[in-house]
C-alpha cells in the first residue's frame, strides 16, 4: 500500500521531511500547504506534490496522513481539525506550550479513531536506538541512574528564545523524553535549575541559557539531566545509564575518524555544528517509521500522551527552577 | 542532464550500483544485461530498465555510458566493445588479471575519444578521502611511511580463490591502489611475503592467505601493507601515515559507538563483517561521481592506468613473495 | 632540613603513609601511636619509628609534625592537642562528621601559630591536577557546569555504614571538596536527592546508595555530581568541566592500554577495583606536598576551612535530600 | 639476603639503576667504578656506595653482581672479566656490536658457572608484559601478524649515529627483540629496507632514520617492524598481535587522561618525548626482577642468547637492505 501524505508547513523541518518522502516508495505526497511560494517551490520541485490550501488537504479523501510541520501556535488546532478528518497524524512537538490545551486537543483526537505521532526525532537515531535495546536485552541489569548531556553549538536567535517556551520546554524537553524513553518508569519527582551564564540577552527574554535538572521515578531510579545553550567545540548530545549490572555509553557521532598527531599533540575535529547534521538520519528513519505503520496500522510511538508527559516534565523543571522546590508530580 | 545508462552484470555489485541509480536523479538505467533472469529482475523491479543483450547496449546510441560488472574474464573485451561503441565507461577492477592484456586493452580505449574510470571504490569512502584531503592540505608535512592494515572477516570459498589471481591480485590490490592515492608517488620497488595460515586449502589452491608487502619510492618513501584474509572481529580497514610534520590516522567505522562496560570489563562489538557493509557509502559516492563526471564532461578518475598500476604492483609483489627478492619497477 | 614526624594510627592509610615516609629523604618517622600491637609493627618494620602514647608524641619537641589517621571520633581531640602542643597538623578528612564540632575544633588551631592540613587525596592526583591547572590556564574560559561522576567498587560493609555519616558525608564529600577545588568559587546552593536502589540494608542503616547532588555559586555557575555505592567495572570517577571556549574531561586511570577483539568485539579490563588502588601515586604526592611545606614553611593545602566547607556542603546536600529542598548556604 | 652489588658507569643510565637500587631494599650498591667525578659522585651522594677501579669490585667477595652500563666498546670485555670473577652480571644491550665478538664473549660466560642478563627494558615494560601474557593464556589463538612502530621523537645527535651500529643494531634491535619475545618462534627470514628522509646528516654518517623491516618464522608467521627517528608529537611505540581468535594491541602511554575540547576540535598532549619517560617504570621492574633473580638464584631472562639472537637480526636487517633480497637465517 501506498501512503497518500499531506505535509502542513514547509520550513526547514518540513523540507526535511519531503526530502524523505521523495525517497520513500511506500510513501507519496500528493500536496503541501505553505503560504511561503519560495518555501512550497522548494517542496514541488522535489516531489510530485500540489499546492494546496490546509482546508483542501483535511478535505481530500485520497490523503490518508498528515505531517504537520507548522509553527508550534497552529498545531493544536491542526492536530484536531486533522483528527476530526479521519486523518493519522504526524505531528512535530509540542502539540502546545501550554500542557492544558495539549490535553484538550488529546481529547479530541481520542474520541476520533485516529493515531496520532510526536516528532521526537531523537528516538530513531541508531545511537539511542541501540542504547535502549541493549538496555532491554539486560546488558546492565535494572537501570539505577541516566545521565544525559545536551549541549547545542550556538544559542538561538533571541527572537526565537522569547517564543520558545524557554530552555525547559524548547531545549531540554528532548532530553526530557529521552529520559523517560530509556527509564521505562515514569518520573515522579523532578528538581531543576538555571543560570545565563552565556548571554545576558538571553536572560532578559526571561529564559536560561544552562540548566540542570534531576529526576526521580517512584521507584528511585533518577535521571540527570544538563543543557547549555552554546558549546564551542559542536552539538554536543551523550547518555549513559547506569544499572545493576554495569554502565552503557554512546558517544557523539562524528562525521570521520581522522586524528591527527602533531608538534602540538592529538586533534580530532569538532563536533557536527546542528542538530540537523546529527539526526539528518534519524529524521529519516522516524518518517520511515510513521510512513510503515501508516501503512500496516500498527500503533504509533512516541504518541500524543508521550507529547503530554514530556511537556508535563518540562513544566516541572521550571516551576521547580522557579521555587528551589522538588515538584511532585 | 541525464546521464542514461546500460548495466552489464547484475551480480552483487551490479545490483548495488543499479540501486544507487535508482535514487540518482541525474542517472537514467535504461537498460540491463544479465544472462540469469532472477538477477536480472532484480534490477528491472528496482528500475525502469529494460533487459537486453550486451550488443543492444553498445549499438543504442541514446545510451551514454556502460557500467561493467560482469566476470572479471569479460571485462577487457567490454571495455574494448565500448569504447569502440563510444561509450564513456566504467568497469569494475581488474580490467583483467593479466597486465599485458589489460595495456592491450588500454591501447584500444586510448585509440578512442572515450573516458574509462575502474571501481577502486575505497578512493571514495568519506574517511579515506578524508585522509587524503588532510595529507594534500599538509597536516602532516611530507609523508614518510605509510601503513595500512586490511583484514577480511572470513576467507572467500575456495572456489573464488581459485580463479581470483590471488591475494595480491584480488585482496591486497585494493590497499595497492590506496597507497598510490595517499603517497601520490609512484612506487618503484616493491617487497612481499605471505603465509598460509588460516586454512590449508587457500594453499592447495596455490593462494596465501597472509601477506606483508613493502613498497618504496624514488625518493624513498616507504609504504607497508599487511593482509589478512580472516579476522574473526569483523571487515578490519585502517590506515595511518607519517610524515615530517605529524601523523594522521583513519580508524574502522562502526555501527554505533556503543560501550558496555561489566565484571568482564568495557566491551564494544564486532566491526561491520563485509566490505558491502563497510564501503556502502562509498559505492554511492562512487557511481555519483561517475554520474557528474559523464554528465559535465570532466576527467574520470580513476582511470584505466591506475587500474593498471594497482595491477603492476601486484604481479611484483606476488613475484617478491616467490623470489624472496625486491622486484624493481 | 629533616621534618620528623609522629604518626597517630596504623590502619589501612596510616600504614600507606608511613610507605611513603619511608622512601621521603625529607622525612623521618620517628614515632608511632597505635593500640594494636600487629599494626604498629608493620610500621616500625618499614621504618625507623619507635612505639610510642600519643601523650608521649605530642610531648617530644623533636618531632615537628603529626600526621592523624585514627579513627574519624578521635581527629578532633587530637588536632586539638598536637596544635597545643605546637606541631604542624596533617589531618584525614573528616576533622569531625558534625559541623559544629569542627568549628570549634578549628578555632582552637586559629588560635595557636600550627597549621592544619586535610587529607583529601584526590587534590594530589595527577589527573585532577592536570584538569586545575589547565582550567586555569583559560584553555575553556570561564566554567559554566562542573559534572562529577563518583562510582565505587562494592559498597562498604553495614557496620561501616552505620557510623559513616552516610554517603553525602563520607562518600560525597570527596566529589564536593572536588567541586569547590575545581570551581574556583564557593556554592550558595545545594540540592540533592538519593534513592537506595543497591541493598535494602543500606537503606535499614539510615543511609542512600544511590545519590545526585546539584550545586550553584553566587554567579550561577553549576556542578552536577552523581554517586554510586556500587559499579560492576570497577572504581569509576570521572570529572567533566564546560566553560564558555570549551570542555575539559578526565578519564579513568588504567592498569594497561590492552584491548582484545574477538568474535564477540572488543574488550579492555574493568577500572581498578578500589580507590587504593586508583590512588596510590595521589597519596604519595600528598604526603610529599604535606613534608615540603613543613619543611619550607609554606602555608598548607587544602586546609581546616577547607574540611569545614566541605562538610557544611555534605550537611546541606543531607538536609536537601530529606526535604526536596534546595538549602542555601 | 640482600644482594651487593658493583656498578660500572654512571652516565645516564647507570644513574637510573643506581636510584631504581637505593630504592630496592633486597639490594645494596656497594662500589661505583666511573672515570668522572661528578657522574660517579652522583651516583655515591645517592647511595652508599664507595668509588672503586673496575679491577677492585672484580676482586671483591663481598661484592655478588655487577651491572654494566659503561660504553658499548667495552661491554664484552667487562662481561668476560666478571663472569670470570664470579659475579652475576647484568650488561647493557648491546654486548657488542659485531656478532662475532658476541659469540666469543657468551662462551667465556659459558664455561663459567654465572649467569647473565641483557638489558632490553621493554620486556619489563607493564603494557608488553601484559601483552605477552595476554597472548599466552589464549587470548588471539595463534599468531599470525606481528605489528610493531616505533618512533623516536628526535635523532639522536650525529657524532651518536655515526658508533651507533645504524639504525638497525641501534634502535630496530628493541622491537626486533620485542617480535621475538612476542612470537615466542625464531624468525629464519629477514628483509628490511630504508631511507634517509629526515636528515642528510644521517645518510652522510652512513646511516638510514626511516626503516621497515618484514620477518617470518619457520612455521609462516610474520613480523612487520617500521622504525622512524623522529616523530614530532613524542616517543611513539605502539604493538599489534593478530591471531586465530582475534587482535590485541597495546597504545602509547600518556602523562594523563586529559582532554580538551575547543573550537578547534578535541586535543590530547603530545606523548611522552622519551623513551626515559615512557620506560621509567620498565628500568625499575627490571633492576628487581635482575635483583630477585640474583638473590633467588633462578634464571635470567632476557640472557646473552637473547642479546645474540636479536644482534644477528639486526645484522641480517642490515644487509637485507643494502642488498634488496631476503636474508635466512
Amino acid at each position: 500500500m501506498t501512503v497518500t501524505i499531506g505535509l502542513l508547513g514547509a520550513g526547514r523541518i518540513g523540507l526535511t521531511h519531503a526530502r524523505t518522502l521523495a525517497n520513500l516508495p511506500a510513501a507519496r505526497l500528493a500536496a503541501i500547504a505553505e503560504p511561503s511560494d519560495a518555501a512550497a517551490e522548494a517542496v514541488t520541485d522535489l516531489t510530485e506534490a500540489r499546492r494546496a490550501e490546509v482546508g483542501e488537504i483535511m478535505a481530500d479523501r485520497a490523503i490518508d496522513a498528515v505531517i504537520i510541520a507548522t509553527p508550534t501556535d497552529l498545531h493544536a488546532a491542526q492536530v484536531e481539525q486533522a483528527a476530526r478528518a479521519g486523518k493519522v497524524i504526524f505531528c512535530e512537538k509540542p502539540i502546545d506550550l501550554d500542557a492544558a490545551r495539549v490535553r484538550a486537543c488529546l481529547e479530541v483526537v481520542g474520541d476520533t479513531d485516529t493515531r496520532l505521532m510526536i516528532g521526537f526525532n531523537r528516538r530513531f537515531d541508531s545511537e539511542f536506538q541501540a542504547l535502549k535495546q541493549r538496555i532491554a536485552a539486560g546488558a546492565i541489569g535494572d537501570i539505577e541512574t541516566i545521565h544525559l548531556i545536551s549541549r547545542d553549538h550556538a544559542p538561538p536567535p533571541i527572537a526565537f528564545v522569547e517564543r520558545s517556551g524557554g530552555i525547559f520546554r524548547d531545549m531540554m524537553i528532548h532530553d526530557l523524553d529521552m529520559a523517560r524513553f530509556l527509564m521505562g518508569e515514569e518520573f515522579v519527582e523532578v528538581f531543576a535549575t538555571g543560570s545565563v551564564l552565556i548571554d545576558p540577552k538571553i536572560g532578559a527574554a526571561g529564559d536560561l541559557d544552562t540548566a540542570a535538572a534531576t529526576l526521580k521515578t517512584a521507584s528511585g531510579r533518577i535521571a540527570v539531566i544538563t543543557a547549555n545553550r552554546r558549546a564551542t567545540y559542536g552539538h554536543d548530545q551523550r547518555a549513559e545509564v547506569h544499572g545493576s549490572k554495569g554502565m552503557i555509553a554512546i558517544a557523539n557521532q562524528r562525521a570521520t575518524s581522522v586524528t591527527v598527531a602533531d608538534a602540538g599533540g592529538y586533534h580530532r575535529d569538532p563536533l557536527l555544528p546542528t542538530f540537523t547534521d546529527r539526526y539528518a538520519e534519524a529524521y529519516r528513519s522516524e518518517m520511515t517509521a510513521f510512513v510503515d505503520a501508516v501503512a500496516s496500522g500498527s500503533p504509533l510511538s512516541p504518541d500524543g500522551e508521550d507529547g503530554l508527559r514530556a511537556l508535563e516534565l518540562a513544566d516541572a523543571a521550571l516551576r521547580s527552577s522557579e521555587t528551589g522546590m522538588t515538584v511532585r508530580l
